[in-house]
């Protein structure tokens, strides 16, 4: 057989599986695991007849443009719709500015293709979402995090890091941040902050790529919508480039989301686009106005925070029940997720065959840094199962804790680890 | 404003928008224009009562995997079923050899992105598919062009091309090839030609990368089954990666086609998909999932096959007809597109203004040349417009070409062109 080895491009060969995409294949092995894994939103909050519904109206019409190719762009009442969500958001977006992408994740790979060089530096927060990490390193842009706070970024350790690599002669093409209830710790950067992010960006001219699929799903009881106003919407000078999604809010497996960005920017995004994937498909396109016409994702947005926050309000109460002590976690005010640092030496990589003895299955935190720290830290996600598999899961994990703890003190009073 | 332009990649600097999508921006500005320019299938050939049926079944199931993340490979269902169209093709497939892409441009893309650094040369025929052109020149391939014989590429010339490009130290990747009714020109490679490319490719060491859309749309009148057999189906060494789509046979707004790799590189090009867009969407594999379940493709086929025969003669009368002697084409057995030579002296590029004018319009030829020829060729797809369209079109296409040569005359007989 031929060896295709040999004709691999440079970046293909540094091409890694995501973390979470592998935890995919162990719950495809069809065990009965509780998946704390990837941040998939939970279907029982699909709206299934008013989709059936659409569905029916769309195809029935026998309308060709519904099935057909189409441009790149995006379908031109998607678009305005978008820029009503925008405007909802506080963003003034011209239809020069969008462009329709086939999930976020495409947006954050066209966004590093037409920004960055191979070495060229992308900033990133300390953790990120790992989604990015790895669309930007396919492209092979070097990656460099900067540590956050409470509230998000830390500035000064963002300027010192920017001096630094000024002094290596290393260009940042752009800063990463995803500013409300961060993947994958669920933290907000605060208002102020956010303001001085961007005055921040104006002064060393670099680019902010703000990422924003979660915004919509802020909890009432801990935010409000004030505190989620995108960094995009004070920025008068083009210097934000703004991702959002349908992902969260209707459903997934249409992959509909799209980019704001200056507009000259926009036109080579699209043409990036155009050589990518052509378009978005039509029908998923059409669905996603529909939903938006109708008023079914202004439905949806009140339901999806109180649905959320509820498994959150589980989630924090099961840990706090089964675990207790010896770790600690962000509340998380809105999103998908939640962060857990744990016992000082307890590895969450080292515990994860641990774990699935146990029954379930999180994102190790190493998995969010570009730097290797993280190692005592993992990700769960309290979006998809229902509250009766959230405790039952964490029940798990706390079996697999105690399990991991006492076999690091074995180790510890005996020099020998368990079981060899 | 920020200047956005210098924080361009290279890759972004050299971007341009395909000619075949400005020719979308014209038919967009909404006047009574027949469009011989992109090859989308005819609408009317879809199977929306089927379709309507697919949709409901699938969205009244509340089965949240519908509408749900997947894995990045595809639907395994889907994988089942594209498998078994392969084993129709005569090809051998494994699943481990098996990825959905979101429609073959992003399957060009992702091969490209996995096989060529920049400077890396890919062979071409001349002429060749403009979104592979555009795909691969984004990823800043080098792009050399083999001349075409009636039965396809040229060996010795491919050859002699090879030879060369090694003297000059320059590393061919792979060669591009769409062996069934190729666009632009409609030509279909010679069977024992198939053979002895592979027999090239196994000596010289090279990869061929076989695009095969329109396969299953054989003209019964001019061809059999048996001559659009995929190089594919002889590859007992793992030298082909084949591409192929359902976009011509069930709809191209769903945007669900496949590669076919030899495994370590089907492993590559799914870490590069999964950076790229994560997974085709959800609800788009199910649809085509199920029209291959319920047999509908099959059934698709032969009203296809019958429809496009059916235009084509149209077509190929009206030419006949309204221009008769002057340009010239190769009958198209099979596929969406006729390919004209214009008579010595036109340029189909000058020539559009007019056309546009007359209310008709096509794609340039040397928008599909990589070395700069084609200037007397164009492209015209009879597959969208109906036939009353296509007669009305080809007249205009005849008033074009008739204002263009008196034109021409009338430059050439007193040296200033008409309207100078």
């Amino acid at each position: 057989m031929t060896n295709t080895d040999k004709f691999l491009s440079r970046a293909a060969e540094q091409m890694k599986e995501s973390a979470i995409r592998r935890m995919g294949t162990v719950l495809a092995a069809g065990r009965d695991i509780i998946s704390f894994a990837p941040g998939y939103p939970a279907p029982e909050t699909f709206p299934w007849d008013d989709f059936a519904q659409i569905a029916a109206d769309l195809l029935n019409s026998r309308d060709g443009d519904v099935l057909q190719y189409g441009p790149t762009r995006g379908y031109r009442p998607l678009l305005d719709a978008i820029a009503a969500i925008q405007r909802r958001r506080g963003i003034t977006t011209a239809i020069e500015d969008l462009l329709v992408t086939t999930g976020s994740q495409q947006g954050l790979d066209l966004v590093a293709r037409v920004l960055t060089d191979p070495g060229d530096v992308i900033l990133v927060e300390l953790p990120t979402y790992v989604g990015a990490i790895s669309a930007f390193r396919n492209l092979q842009a070097s990656l460099v995090g900067v540590p956050q706070e409470a509230d998000g970024i830390d500035l000064a350790a963002l300027d010192a890091t920017w001096e630094r690599l000024g002094h290596e002669g290393r260009r940042v093409k752009f800063l990463y941040v995803v500013p409300n209830f961060q993947n994958p710790t669920g933290l907000l950067i605060g208002l102020g902050k956010r303001q001085r992010l961007l005055e921040w960006a104006e002064r060393r001219d670099v680019l902010i790529v703000e990422d924003d699929p979660y915004r919509e799903l802020y909890f009432e009881d801990s935010t409000t919508e004030a505190e989620v106003r995108p960094i995009k919407a004070d920025d008068t000078n083009g210097r934000v480039v703004y991702l959002s999604s349908f992902s969260k809010t209707l459903a997934p497996g249409y992959r509909v989301a799209w980019i704001a960005a200056p507009p000259a920017l926009a036109t080579k995004l699209e043409m990036a686009k155009q050589s990518e994937d052509l378009l978005t498909g039509s029908l998923d396109q059409r669905m996603i106005y529909e939903a938006c016409r109708r008023g079914l994702l202004d439905r949806q947005l009140p339901i999806l925070r109180r649905h959320y926050a509820e498994k959150r309000d589980v989630m924090e109460e099961s840990l706090r029940r089964e675990i207790g002590s010896g770790i600690s976690w962000p509340k998380p005010k809105g999103g998908f997720f939640l962060w857990v640092t744990l016992p000082p030496g307890v590895d969450a990589g080292r515990m994860i065959a641990r774990a699935i003895d146990e029954g379930v299955i999180y994102v190790t935190g190493d998995a969010f840094y570009v730097n290797g720290e993280g190692r005592n830290t993992l990700r769960l996600s309290f979006s998809a199962p229902t509250p009766e598999r959230i405790r039952a899961g964490v029940a798990r994990l706390a079996l697999t804790l105690r399990g991991e703890r006492e076999a690091l003190e074995t180790t510890a009073a005996t020099g020998v680890p368990e079981g060899s």
